[in-house]
């Protein structure tokens, strides 16, 4: 089965299994990427107490973590929940927000990089470098330019972690070390709206709820993503207050054949 | 008068005099439950301080306790804000969101019961039916089934926490031990964005802060959102990011006929 | 040069360079603000823990302090925060949401104002009235009405605070002490919308972090806003939740022509 036909029916499981995906993310995108959960198809759940982080993930089909507006508590019940998640075969999906701008970014990161068995890094460009030790310019969250090419620092990453990781971009990367995917689906809309790359996450997220391998979840998840950013960008143009409603549109929208007829995927081993 | 007309004055009401509404709720639904508070016709604040919220209720039309994203030091909020409202007769509206998921929330909401005199429970039958101790299936903040009828569990909700109770679905029952009313109004899209039932809380509250009678006050709430949900619906179709929207503008505009001409509310007494 | 063929380069260099905002602001607006600053033309950054505040600070534009969901330990994190801005030269904008409501907002806005050396104020009538010293009511976070006019209000403030302060409002009152401007853009759906002050603060941000003069630089953003709300509100009539998102649009169209077509600022020295 070609992974294209493989994603097409990951999203009806989504659809038929109703996964619930469990945020610990940033305040600023809590609503949309809770929206972002629900228009896939699976049910959100935020909650980021030490007190009951344990007893949530339970149910889960998925685990996000997400250290955007970041503080050393929420790290705390991160790692309790990833924990968890760990015992019970839960796939955990980080995103290091802006590491490698702040000392707290890159240890948090790398902190819950050893605590926990990730399934899943998905960042920008200059996250993932900053990450994987190569030299990069971040700017705030904006990823600006790093000095190796994304395909060497995905491959790069994912050896010294031993996780799949996901460079999202105007073309998407995908390594778990062995495979490397491409992704060039997408619209550049998807840059002028706040939180995309955070909805991104949930989307994979609800993949990796009913798919065991993380890098076709990654690659099902981004590629809906990017699908739906297409058809939304389509309705609105360059009106980014309309595409961000027409995003949520298109993602509830989104069905097997628009996945078939649109995807734009390579595959590759090493 | 039937209660349907003291709906559509209550509503007239609410804009003339622009109660506020004081909300200490969750972090993914801070955004729209302001602007639902807003256009039914109130004036939001929120605010969860220690330091602060006695002092603001006091100025406050009703105040609305949401346990949505819980850490126990904003119990600790609202149980200060509650018992100033309470001296001062202010309304409180209660949402125990996710009660019957974790300790933490069965126990925070029930501390919130026992220390305060709430007004007005709001929740989904798994939330109430857990609280009310009868056995239920509750998947994350989603309700799935109870092993007794949303009346039965309403009614000894009501008799066991002597406070009047909302269960919302596809038909809403507001029982007060002694009364129960059937609301049948609303849409299927309600369930397909975030934070309705957060927004729920806020429209009530609305109601509440000008309504002494807390049913009629939660029949009045819940009669404009599920009317506002219809209209919104009727424009959007299957689309949620525009329903969204379109919920807003039709909370906005909501007026005593479109409450005369589509209210679905049955009042019955024990 | 005209202030407003000032604005109008001013707009274009925001583009050109897309300067970062750091705000730490409130939970209810995060989303709607880092949406704003976006679509001005800047790149937002939310980030509040003490632990990194300082050093993220450094590669912003401008600092935007908003205390609207007020906890003290937040206040901790933006004193730290302007303060290494101010060592830097970094324009700090202090949104003081609510001040004369409670003893914590009128006593966290004055220890900001006097630890750090403030940019620019921008604040509602009632907030700015209370700061100044003069007799005002506001409600919860709205302001009624205060005892002396809104320009001498500014004047009074600007002279015991040494620093520019904008009250927004129907007309918008700049003043630094020696110079007063009045702006009459806008509209009134901007005050349908939550959060709408607190997108002022960014985008007057933006302007800050091009513009040198803080009295030219609060005009500025303050006229590209209420034009984006006269050119929302004409598409979207009295309907808020479309108003919230052509809003957006406009702001992210807004450029010189519809600047020196439509801005209404009038500049005049003590």
């Amino acid at each position: 089965m070609s992974i294209i036909r493989t994603i097409a029916n990951d999203l009806t499981a989504i659809r038929e299994r109703r996964p619930l995906v469990h945020s610990i993310t940033n305040y600023v995108v809590m609503n949309v990427t809770a929206n972002a959960t629900l228009c896939i198809g699976a049910l959100p759940i935020m909650a980021h107490a030490d007190e009951e982080v344990e007893e949530l993930v339970v149910v889960a089909g998925a685990l996000v973590l997400n250290i955007g507006t970041l503080e050393p508590v929420w790290v705390d019940a991160m790692e309790l929940a990833g924990k968890r998640a760990n015992e019970l075969g839960i796939p955990v999906i980080l995103d290091p927000v802006g590491a490698g701008t702040t000392k707290l970014r890159i240890e948090s990161s790398k902190r819950l990089l050893q605590s926990l068995d990730i399934s899943l890094v998905r960042g920008n460009l200059g996250e993932v470098a900053s990450l994987a030790g190569v030299a990069s310019e971040v700017r705030g969250v904006e990823s600006i330019s790093a000095s190796a090419n994304a395909d060497e620092i995905a491959q790069q990453f994912a050896s010294v972690y031993g996780c799949t990781v996901a460079i999202t971009g105007p073309v998407d990367i995908i390594s778990d070390g062995r495979r490397t995917a491409t992704i060039a689906n997408g619209d550049v809309m998807l840059s002028r709206v706040v939180g995309t790359g955070c909805m991104c996450d949930v989307v994979v997220a609800a993949f990796a709820s009913v798919q065991p391998d993380p890098l076709t979840a990654a690659v099902g998840g981004l590629t809906a993503f990017g699908i739906a950013g297409e058809l939304a960008a389509h309705i609105s143009g360059e009106r980014p207050g309309t595409f961000a409603a027409e995003f949520m549109n298109a993602l509830y929208a989104l069905d097997e054949e628009a996945i078939m007829a649109r995807a734009k995927v390579s595959l590759a081993e090493a």
